[in-house]
């Protein structure tokens, strides 16, 4: 048996509880994959800990207020995020609280405090990874411990795990990705006519934006993961302020129209480059992409990301890019990952 | 150390043991994978086998004449494609011969006997796939073996192992694919105003297409491709009678016009859906694909396939699908599944 706490209970968290709910006899009998949630603590939604595991259904029925989750013979409530995390039976602990992207806390401490305590860390959000993936890493090494962190690039389209394990061998000269679906959004809908004003109050009203836009627009959001892509795929530890970046709020309609006229599209291009020299140089910024090339015909919220390698030549990747079932998805193929991994075959 | 036989040294075993002479100590720095070839065994070209390894550089200096491989001592000249794999020490056989893919022989019996050799298979040749899977991959089951081939569809672009293993725990409900470049290149062109003969006659100058096309023109080749894309993805028994196949070949000047003129391409499309009753559908035909299609914008000899889930919506992967290194790499890629797995760890 796999046993799993969640820390925190979002759309992320319950994305993951509702596909283990569905699918889980399937993978068990599968995969041989027996995933039991044992734990779910969330800051505002309370706390429930059994070690024999506890019920989907119920957990899903009581997902805004987890004190109303029936009482059984064993249950613990009211255990925090930390003492989830140290004292429960948990293998694997399941990080989707709520975090701030510029400390990457509190996932940052949560992170640690598994390893600490000789268990596996999957999580979803970019800020631990994108700020301290080195330190993280070794310490999940040092413990024996599995760090999964597949949902914080494309969420579940497996851009991360193609890279690390599929293309493993691969020598790669460049990356470039469509790494945000907010902008993609916007910049498709720019290049149907609307102006960027209207784009984006389209994309708030779906709510691919937020209220407050600029992590999106101004190109933070995919700097964060190209960050993560150089530092787990290329091997450089590189930090945001390391990123060229610059936002699409400076196209005009002008611009759009300049790129249909010259059959390109203008898309926000994230791309990392190995010179000659060894130096790795990353960038997010607007390009006008020629209609050949793959990248250009990816529309609306939908990502993408090509990877230029030496012995495969351009692979190249389309798929969601956010989602709660997709985030959810990508949560258990790290559970996967980890399932089948050798190193971790004891637990 | 993983020792290796391969069986067959035309371009694809050649192009494997490029990749691993220039790449094989960085392969056992970073992955730990200290592959070794100590033996090839080809029918025009000659045999050699020691127990300790070969010479990379040695045999592909003799590629052509394997009998010019220089004496050593243990050095073992002439042993045949069954012998290789029944008396050397290799742990795993690479099975890269020239293949009949109506009978899938010698290939089909060179797999048996290393399985019964307890010795892991790894092919690149569609023939036993197409007509044994099932048989073979419970072969190997039985004796513990691993059986890779990922260079059936798609060469190195993991086409299969995206789909085995990242998108594990995903359904899938369809699975579209371009899985013969000779064909797409010959749409490709037709697109750009060429007639049928003289895109054929450009495929063949290019080495893209046979003296006699039938097999890629006539949709045996993708065909062969679903096959085993359904057999190993979808869990599901068919083999080639069950797929509806339609060619390239009566598709005239006139209907591309037709379709360009409606913003379309036509595409040789490999397709297997899952009806809702569980029933599996499988067709090779020449489809008209909107240019918002991802597919659509797939030109020239590159394949691609889109896989339509349940959890994860439409995921595609565009590559290479022929080339000596591209379908090398698919052999390492095996490879180094093989030795991440849990299952074969011990080897």
């Amino acid at each position: 048996m796999h046993r799993l706490a969640l820390i925190g209970f979002g759309v992320v968290g319950q994305g993951f509880a509702e596909i283990l709910g569905e699918h889980g006899a399937a993978y068990r009998e599968k995969y041989g994959l027996d995933a039991r949630i044992v734990a779910v603590s969330d800051l505002m939604k309370g706390a429930v800990y059994h070690p024999d595991g506890l019920d989907i259904a119920a957990l899903l029925a009581h997902r805004s207020d987890l004190s109303q989750y029936p009482d059984a013979p064993g249950l613990v409530r009211g255990l925090d995020a930390l003492r989830t995390i140290r004292e429960t039976n948990a293998d694997t602990i399941i990080e989707v609280s709520y975090t701030d992207l510029k400390t990457g806390e509190p996932a940052l401490s949560h992170i640690r405090a598994a390893f600490e305590s000789g268990k596996n860390a999957i999580l979803t959000n970019k800020g631990p990874v994108a700020l301290a993936y080195r330190e993280l890493q070794a310490l999940a090494d040092a413990k024996g411990c599995y760090f999964g962190y597949e949902g914080t690039v494309m969420s579940g389209t497996p851009s991360l795990r193609m890279a690390r394990k599929d293309l493993a061998g691969c020598t790669f000269a460049e990356v470039r990705g469509i790494l945000n679906g907010t902008t993609n959004y916007i910049l498709t809908r720019m290049a149907n006519g609307d102006s960027y004003t209207d784009a984006l109050a389209e994309a708030q009203r779906l709510g691919y934006a937020e209220a407050d836009p600029t992590g999106d627009v101004e190109g933070f959001d995919a700097a964060g993961k190209l960050v993560i892509l150089v530092n787990t795929v290329f091997g450089t530890q590189i930090g945001m302020d390391d990123v060229a970046r610059k936002g699409i709020t400076g196209l005009t309609v002008a611009d759009i129209e300049a790129a249909k006229s010259e059959n390109a599209r203008w898309k926000l291009i994230a791309r990392v480059v190995r010179e000659p020299d060894g130096t790795i140089r990353a960038s997010v910024a607007p390009e006008p992409l020629p209609l050949s090339d793959p990248l250009a015909n990816v529309n609306g919220a939908t990502n993408a990301i090509t990877y230029s390698t030496d012995l495969m030549g351009a692979v190249t990747l389309i798929g969601a890019g956010a989602g709660r079932r997709e985030t959810g998805f990508a949560i258990l193929s790290d559970l996967m990952e980890l399932h089948s991994s050798k190193a971790h075959a004891s637990r």
